[in-house]
C-alpha cells in the first residue's frame, strides 16, 4: 500500500501512540512504539510491532530525548517518524535530525515548522494570502507616538504584547487611551528585564470570542480541508471540549473560514496534515488567523467523524509521498461529532492532577461512540505526564443527538480508582449555554463561578 | 421527547439488551431489564435503571416465559416491552397479551407479526405487492399431474416443500422430470406420516444465490428503507458476516430492491421497524421475497453505521405512535459497514460452542469501529443459550478500508478463556472471494473444505 514507509517509530505515548499504531496496522506497515520506564507495560507497548525503551520517566529523558530517539529509530531501521502531538512534534531541530539521519519524519519540512512555529513570520505569510489577521501593529513597536496611532486606528480595548514573550507572559491589556501611554511604558521596562528586548506589539483585544479551527490535508500540491472545528470550551486555555462543525458558522462564513485556510497552505505548499487556527469575534462576527499547528491535533478524530476521512492514515501516506487522492468535492460532512478531552483531576479541587491506579475501567459502547483511550483495567497513570486519560468522541445526526450520545456515554463508562473530569463535563454539556450553541471562550470560567 | 413511553421493559438480554437500554437512556426513557438466573450478574443488569429476575436459567422458563414477563412488567408499571430479536419478538400471542394488558409491544401489532409469520400468506401478500417471489405453485399441489405442469414451466432443479414443513424439514431437491413422480410421492408419504398433512408445494430451486435483506422504517403510514444489507456468508444457514451495500447490486438493482420492500410493508401498513429478506439469484441477477421479519435484526448495526440513523431510537419512537420525522430523500448511504457475529465456539472442532469464563476482555477500538458486547473481564458464558459474544461492527470510507480495519479490529481484540470465532472471520473475510464480493450462500461451507 505504502511505497517508501514500511515501518514507523512512534515517539510518543498513551492514545495517540496507540491511535498511530492502529493507523500503520490498517496500512500494512510496521509499528515500533517507544516507551519510558514509566510507560512499559502500558497499551501502545504491547500492541505495536515492537517496543523500546528510550529513557527514564521525565519527558526531557525520553520523549523529548531527540538523540536517543533518533539512535533507537536508526538501530530498528525505521523508514519513518510519527512524533504524534506535543513532545518534539513542532520541534524543527527535530525534524532537520530525522531528514539529515535518512528518516522520514512524518509531518511537514524543518523549514514550514520553522516558518509557521515563528508567529510574526506566520503572520506575515498570512496577510499575504489575505487571511485576515486581529488589526494591530505590522512589527514591533518601541514608542508611544507610534502607539498611540495603532490604538486611534484599531480603537480600545488593545492588547500589547512583549515582542519575546509568549503563552501568556508579557502581555497586558489597555482599556482606554488614557492609561495607554504610562501602561506602554511599564510593559517595555518589564519586557526589557524579563527577555531583553521591550520591543512590543499592539493588537485589537477582542472579548467575546470562540476558538474555531480548521482542518487541513495537504500533499505539498493540492489541499483539502475537513471543515473547522469548534474549541471555543476552555478552562485556562486548555481545551476541554471539541466540536464539529462549529454552532456559531454559517454555510458561507464556514465557506470563507475554510477557503481562508486552505490559501494559506497553499502559499507556503504545506505537505502534510495541519491545522489552522483562528479566534471568532462573536461581536463583529468575523475570524482572524492567529497561527498554524503543523501537526495532527488532539481532537482530530472529530473531523475523522463527520467525514469519514482518516486524518493519520492520510498524513502517512502524504509522507510516503503520496498524491492526496480525496478531492475537496468528495468531502461531505455528516452530522455532528463532539470530543471530551476526560483527565484524571479532580474538579472539586481546582483540576489538581490524580495519577492513581484504575482499579476498574470499562469503556462505553454503542452506536456513535468512540473512546480512544490507552487505559486498562490495572493502569497506573504515572505522575510525570498530562492527566489525560482518554478522548471521548460522540456522532449524532445532530448536534443535539450528539450531547445525548456523549451524556449517556459519560455516565456509561467506569473509571475507579482516580478521581476523573466524566461528571464535570456532563454537566458542561448540558449547561444552557452549551446547549444553545452561544457561548465563548470564558464560558466555562463563569460555569465554574456559578457552582461556587 | 417521548409522549406515552417513559418506561421499557427489555425482554432479552446479552447485547441486544445492552443496545436496547443504550437507546432508553438516550430517549430520556427508564429501562428495566430482565434476567434469568444465569444472568444475574450481566452487564445489562448493571446498566439498566432496574433489573427483575424472572425465571431459572433455561429460556423456556424465563425469557420465554410470556407469563413471568407480563407479570413483572405490570408490577413495574412500565409502559412497554420490547423484545429484541429471538426469543419472544416474532411471537403474536405474546403481542397479544400485552396489547390485552396494557402494555405497549415494541414492534408490529399482533395481527401483522401473525400474517408475516404464516409463509403462504405472506406470499400473497408479497404477490399483490408486485414483490418478485420464488417462480413456483400458487397453492397446495397434491398430484403429480399438477406438479408435472408446474415444473415444465419453471425448469429443474426445483424443490419440493411440505405444506407444513419448516426449517429445513420436509424439503426435497429434485434434479430432473426422471424422477419426479417418485420423488413427489415419497415426500409426500414422508409429510404425511410426520406432520398429517401431505400436501406440498413447488418452486425453482437456486443454487447459486445471495442472501439479501431491506431495512425498513414505518409508521403506519409512511415507509423508507435504509438500504439493504448482505447476509450470504453463512454457515449452516447461519449468518457470520454481513455488510452494507451489498457488493452484488448495481445502483438500480439497489432501488428496485428496496423499493419492493416499501411496497410489501405499505401494503399491510406496516408499523415498526422490519426486514425484508430475500434471496438473489447470482445466475439471473434476479431477487425473490422470502420473509419479511417483524423485528429488530442482529445485523441492524450495519445499516445504522452507513445511514447514521438509529434503529431502535426510531423503532421505539414509532411504538409511542410518533410520526416518522426522516424521509426517504434525507438518507444517504455512506462508506461500507461490516459486522463479524463473534461466537465463544471452537471453529477447529465443528464449531462446537465452548462456554466457559473469560478471564480478560478487552474490546478493540478506534475509528470506525463499534463492538456490540456484553462481555466484561470475568464474564461467564452460559450455556444456556447462543454462543455469540458479541458483534464487531467496521466501517470504512470504501469495502476495502471496511475489511482492512476489520481485520485489525478481530486481531486487536482479546478474549482470553474461551475459544472464539475472531481468527476464523479474519480468515473469512481476507480469503480472495470474500475480497472480491463475487461469492454465494455455500462459499463458507467450501472456504472449511478447502482447509481441511
Amino acid at each position: 500500500m505504502l511505497n517508501k514507509i514500511k515501518s514507523v517509530m512512534i515517539a510518543n505515548r498513551g492514545e495517540i501512540s496507540l491511535r498511530i499504531i492502529r493507523a500503520c496496522q490498517e496500512l500494512g506497515v510496521k509499528s515500533v512504539a517507544i516507551y519510558s520506564e514509566a510507560d512499559k507495560d502500558t497499551l501502545p507497548v504491547k500492541l505495536a510491532d515492537s517496543a523500546v525503551c528510550i529513557g527514564p520517566a521525565p519527558a526531557q529523558a525520553s520523549y523529548q530525548n531527540q538523540e536517543a530517539i533518533i539512535s533507537a529509530a536508526l538501530a530498528f531501521g525505521v523508514d519513518a517518524i510519527h512524533p504524534g502531538y506535543g513532545f518534539l512534534s513542532e520541534k524543527a531541530d527535530f525534524a532537520k535530525k530525522c531528514e539529515d539521519n535518512g528518516i522520514i519524519f512524518i509531518g511537514p519540512s524543518a523549514d514550514i515548522i520553522s516558518k509557521m512555529g515563528d508567529k510574526i513570520e506566520a503572520r506575515k505569510i498570512a496577510d499575504s494570502a489575505s487571511v485576515p489577521t486581529i488589526p494591530g501593529s505590522d512589527g514591533a513597536v518601541t514608542e508611544f507616538k507610534k502607539a498611540l496611532e495603532i490604538a486611534e486606528s484599531i480603537g480600545f480595548p488593545l492588547l500589547i504584547k512583549a515582542s519575546a514573550g509568549g503563552g501568556g507572559r508579557g502581555m497586558r491589556v489597555v482599556e482606554s487611551r488614557d492609561t495607554l501611554e504610562q501602561d506602554l511604558n511599564e510593559i517595555m521596562s518589564e519586557a526589557e528585564v524579563a527577555f531583553g528586548d521591550s520591543s512590543v506589539y499592539i493588537e485589537k483585544y477582542l472579548t467575546d470570542i470562540r476558538h474555531i479551527e480548521v482542518q487541513l490535508l495537504a500533499d505539498g500540491d493540492s489541499c483539502i480541508h475537513l471543515g473547522e472545528r469548534d474549541c471555543t470550551a476552555q478552562r485556562r486555555n486548555q481545551k476541554l471540549v471539541e466540536e464539529a462543525p462549529s454552532p456559531a458558522l454559517s454555510t458561507s462564513q464556514r465557506n470563507d473560514l475554510c477557503q481562508s485556510a486552505v490559501r494559506l497552505a497553499k502559499k507556503v505548499k504545506y505537505k502534510s496534515a495541519g491545522t489552522v487556527e483562528y479566534v471568532y469575534d462573536n461581536i463583529d462576527k468575523q475570524f482572524y488567523f492567529i497561527e498554524m499547528n503543523t501537526r495532527v491535533q488532539v481532537e482530530h478524530p472529530v473531523s475523522e467523524m463527520i467525514t469519514g476521512i482518516d486524518i493519520i492514515k492520510e498524513q502517512i501516506k502524504i509522507a510516503d509521498n503520496q498524491v492526496l487522492n480525496i478531492k475537496q468535492e468528495d468531502i461531505v460532512l455528516s452530522g455532528h461529532a463532539i470530543e471530551c478531552r476526560l483527565n484524571a483531576e479532580d474538579p472539586e479541587n481546582g483540576f489538581s492532577p490524580c495519577p492513581g491506579t484504575i482499579s476498574y475501567y470499562r469503556p462505553p459502547g454503542g452506536f456513535g461512540i468512540r473512546m480512544d483511550s490507552h487505559l486498562e483495567s490495572g493502569y497506573t497513570i504515572p505522575p510525570y505526564y498530562d492527566s489525560m486519560i482518554g478522548k471521548l468522541i460522540c456522532w449524532g445526526a445532530d448536534r443535539n443527538e450528539a450531547i445525548i450520545r456523549m451524556t449517556r456515554a459519560l455516565s456509561e463508562m467506569k473509571v475507579e480508582g482516580v478521581k476523573t473530569t466524566a461528571k464535570f463535563h456532563s454537566k458542561l454539556i448540558n449547561s444552557e449555554q452549551f446547549k444553545s450553541g452561544n457561548f465563548n471562550t470564558v464560558f466555562v470560567a463563569s460555569l465554574l463561578e456559578k457552582q461556587h
